[in-house]
């Protein structure tokens, strides 16, 4: 295949670039669309700042006229010319006043018909797009994401590096600790039958070094964890990981205010409002059910046990004898829409999240029809609508079980009643920190109390005292910071003293034979000296998800791995041969391709 | 183990800071040092900006005074006081001239006494180092490299982000593809059976970012190799991986430059004068024995085939038929260092490399040694040492062999001849492109062609006639950049066409099946229109270390691995438990601890 060779010819400004008639330029790109009139040819060239049109006519020479002729969509040119103003100036194109009248041209590709269109908008399903990552990532939209993303760690970057953090980075071939997910295993040559493991997070290397003396440790940071994937996970992803020392929560999260206050003003040109609003988690679960509440609309979950204590219906009263609550949410004229099929739907949902049923009153006709109507002495229904603040066309969902189980059950009805009535505002970003969450989680299953964070975590101080006296008194030194219900971050204050440590580590069930095996290392390091230090990882993909308002993580990552963690354009994971399992010591017992 | 907390007493400035007298500050860092006078104590405290004296006084409350006299080495403090003129000035220290009258002291952390001073200079052997390593990490020289390591990050951040360079993630977690070494393999646990593959290099991905338009890429990527660690290898590495598009190898050569000049000038405050020397393949393998050769000495090589092509010495007439050279090197003024028994340990290396023996000239006494001399006719000899020009006191060193043995074998003795000689200055920094590599290397084994670089490298355009009719005349669109001898960048511009991609796997000894299975998908990409690009990667460790002066990778990597690619910190790779191996559907079949 012949093509044309670039030779000396250089491009001077990119597509989007050509606006000032009377220039000599060269541009560069993909053919986007070619309009062959006869004696007029125009050709839409695109590169990643746009599109420009080259111009061919009469007073072209013949050979680069029929050259522009033989182009098709997706050819790759490099062309100069002189920019004109265009007779029909196309306004919604920045380049759309001038064309290149092009005086020489280099057809540097060809293309075959590509299997879908290099369009904006797509209608091609997405695992062709996947297939094709190539082509797809030709699309101006996934491009912008890709150059905002950029942006997004640039202005990470810049932010904290001027406040003294220093980029450092960490194995990723590291010792398999239990973080909380799945490890993915490396198999050792030189060291047959053990294993590296890629990191979850940075964790215990950005602790070290603060016991090194690091002090402020910024990396932007891949991380891994072989989870089964739901729709808002990949099994690689990236984190804004952060570690300082001398620090307290406090200082934390006002550093990390004025990044969230700086990132949007550099990256989207808009002004976040400092400090950021801040709920405890007790508060979060009780007013959203969720202890990363979207607080872009309303719908509060309700407390109803007051209320309703008196009714002698079974549901609401054993709830209430296990010390549990009876708690509503009120869809605002939503009664259209909620109809009593839809209901049946809300229902199914609920029990699928553990709910045992879902009450509910809906006020569509003059009367309101209460599921649970004939267990109500007279005038309770109306006093439990007073007491909900409920108008004709409302429907009140209610749950009535231990917190537990009430809690999220509405905060995630909650979220899907806003999706169905639409009351979630788009271009809106709405931040919240969460705070004091609770040190340890009872374990049914164990009987005994599980660290409900990261075993690094730090009690309040002022909790220090109930230890071990009353462990669900104890509140965790960690926060999380949620962006429109997504959680965006998550950081403490670590654990510095080895005896406390080592306290952590049994309660999460190792024995001092495992401690010493896997973070032995970790413990000693805390004999030698650390400072008060924290931190947090900030989820970039995630970040740029939602400041992109993009559906998916597939949307803001270049070549993302499907649901089942393989990647469809270059067929993998793979099988390897032989002799690369025999030098590292290992078989396959179990294939997939066997079943 | 009770500590005193941090409460709300905050850092005001890093222990460097501290300069001017009568200002009230809060300082926070490790001891390094307690002197404790009974009526006067003093504490050199230290961060990562240095030393900072702390002083307690007959005026320093007494329950502080009490705590000062308690703290030991390696001890965390935070103290406020107020800056004062010290009576006897430190020169040597930054803030020599003031110390702090501690008025607030807290002990955060106590230390138990290290296993090595943590002081600049040190004589502890590099294991026990680096077992500890969060405390090795705490010597300034270590901190002070680190830092230095993310400037030049950052430099080239700036750099080429102002060029147009957006930053792209590629995944980790990717297809193994023969590129050179051998893979680090992942088993999949959704798909037993089969296995990701750790990154060589982001090669394919950037690519295909500018298939897909990205138009100019960057990346500082970790990269992985699982190969036998020689002293200057990690297994995994770090490299600034550039690529871009509508260029030709000139402009990647440029824009280098530009890089190279603002990194020096930025980090080093140096002016690295451009263009930068450049030298052909062929021209270096000639001059210095060596395709990365270190100019920042001479002692070339000479040919002196020409000089003894009558000489009836065995071993010179049957190099010389075979098509072969008789090459030297001269080491001036070398003949009290280079003994016998040194030009004997010489010789002893050079077979070692593959040359069959190692001829000389030795010129310590009024006449010369030579250990060719019976072959010599009359005048030969002062032929030979007229013709290197050589003097009283000089060494001359040969080997007759093929080329492909006597350039490498003298350049290889260049190096050790000029490190026992100490001819290698210091603090200079001597780059040199090397250009104009072949193409093909005959494979004598397999009797054909092999490609000399990675299998996406372009020819040169006025070479692509001979591609098959002459493969050895045809060199390569790629280029080596080196720094005092080290490689710090290997570049190319990539082939973009299928057909000839196809021909250069094949030319690697793939079947068309394997083409298929393991490259398909970049082949077919290139169907689709692919503008003519190029790139190079920097390798970032390698670069920080000759910039920095460090003897070791290890110097300048935060957490390294040693020779047999373990971590002695963690003692990592470690055994993991059968579970996880069992979703991986993969066994242990051989394990060291077997042995």
């Amino acid at each position: 295949m012949i093509m044309d060779l670039m030779q000396d010819l250089r491009r001077t400004c990119y597509c989007g670039e050509v606006t000032k008639a009377g220039e000599t330029v060269v541009v560069g790109g993909f053919v986007q669309k070619v309009r062959n009139l006869g004696n007029l040819i125009f050709i839409d060239l695109r590169d990643r700042t746009g599109i420009v049109q080259l111009a061919f006519n009469d007073q072209t020479d013949r050979a680069i006229f029929e050259k522009a002729a033989s182009c098709h969509s997706e050819y790759v040119l490099l062309a100069k010319g002189v920019v004109a103003e265009r007779s029909s100036i196309n306004k919604d194109m920045k380049t759309g006043a001038v064309e290149v009248l092009v005086d020489d041209l280099r057809v540097l590709s060809k293309a075959q018909t590509p299997p879908f269109a290099i369009t904006d908008e797509t209608k091609t399903n997405e695992e062709l797009r996947l297939k094709y990552r190539y082509l797809d990532l030709r699309r101006a939209p996934l491009q912008h994401n890709l150059m905002m993303r950029h942006k997004i760690a640039l202005a990470a970057r810049e932010y904290f590096y001027a406040n003294n953090f220093i980029e450092i980075e960490t194995p990723m071939m590291m010792k398999s600790t239990p973080e909380g997910a799945r490890d993915y295993l490396i198999p050792s040559r030189v060291h047959n039958g053990k294993f590296y493991a890629l990191p979850q997070s940075p964790q215990i290397y950005k602790q070290l070094l603060m016991v090194a003396g690091m002090d402020r440790y910024i990396q932007i940071a891949r991380c891994f964890r072989d989870e089964d994937l739901r729709a808002d996970r990949q099994p690689e992803f990236t984190q804004i990981d952060l570690e300082m020392s001398f620090v307290d929560v406090e200082d934390i999260l006002q550093l990390t205010e004025g990044f969230v206050k700086y990132l949007f003003q550099k990256v989207l040109h808009m002004d976040i409002t400092t400090p950021l609003p801040r709920m405890t988690y007790q508060e979060a679960m009780e007013r959203y059910g969720s202890d990363k509440p979207d607080t872009r609309f309303g719908m509060e979950l309700q407390d109803l046990s007051d209320t309703v204590k008196d009714v002698d219906f079974m549901v609401f009263r054993s709830a209430l004898e296990a010390g549990g609550s009876v708690r509503a949410i009120v869809a605002k004229n939503a009664a259209s829409v909620l109809t009593r099929k839809e209901i049946d739907k809300l229902t199914e949902k609920a029990k699928g999240i553990g709910a045992k049923g879902l009450a509910f009153i809906r006020w569509n006709d003059e009367k309101p029809t209460c599921s649970f109507a004939k267990f109500l002495p007279e005038g309770k229904l109306d006093e439990i609508l007073s007491r909900l603040d409920c108008a004709k066309g409302d429907v009140v969902l209610i749950v009535a079980d231990k917190n537990k189980v009430t809690l999220p059950v509405l905060g995630a009805l909650r979220l899907e009643v806003a999706k169905k009535l639409d009351l979630i505002p788009e271009g809106k970003f709405n931040f919240l920190w969460i705070t004091q969450f609770p040190f340890f989680e009872w374990n049914e299953d164990t009987q005994h109390w599980d660290a409900m964070h990261h075993p690094f975590t730090m009690p309040m101080d002022e909790c220090l005292p109930y230890l071990d006296s009353d462990p669900a008194r104890v509140t965790a030194k960690a926060f999380d910071l949620v962006l429109n219900g997504t959680e965006l971050s998550s950081g403490s204050i670590r654990i510095t003293d080895y005896e406390l440590q080592e306290k952590m580590f049994q309660a999460l069930g190792l024995t001092d034979e495992e401690i010493e095996a896997k973070f032995g290392f970790l413990v000693e390091a805390y004999h030698y000296g650390a400072p008060p230090h924290g931190g947090l990882g900030i989820g970039l993909d995630r970040l740029a998800m939602v400041m992109l308002q993009a559906e998916s993580l597939r949307d803001v990552v270049a070549f993302p791995k499907v649901q089942n963690a393989s990647e469809l354009m270059s067929a993998c994971p793979a099988p390897v041969d032989a002799e690369s399992l025999d030098v590292l010591g290992i078989q396959v017992t179990h294939s997939e391709d066997d079943e």
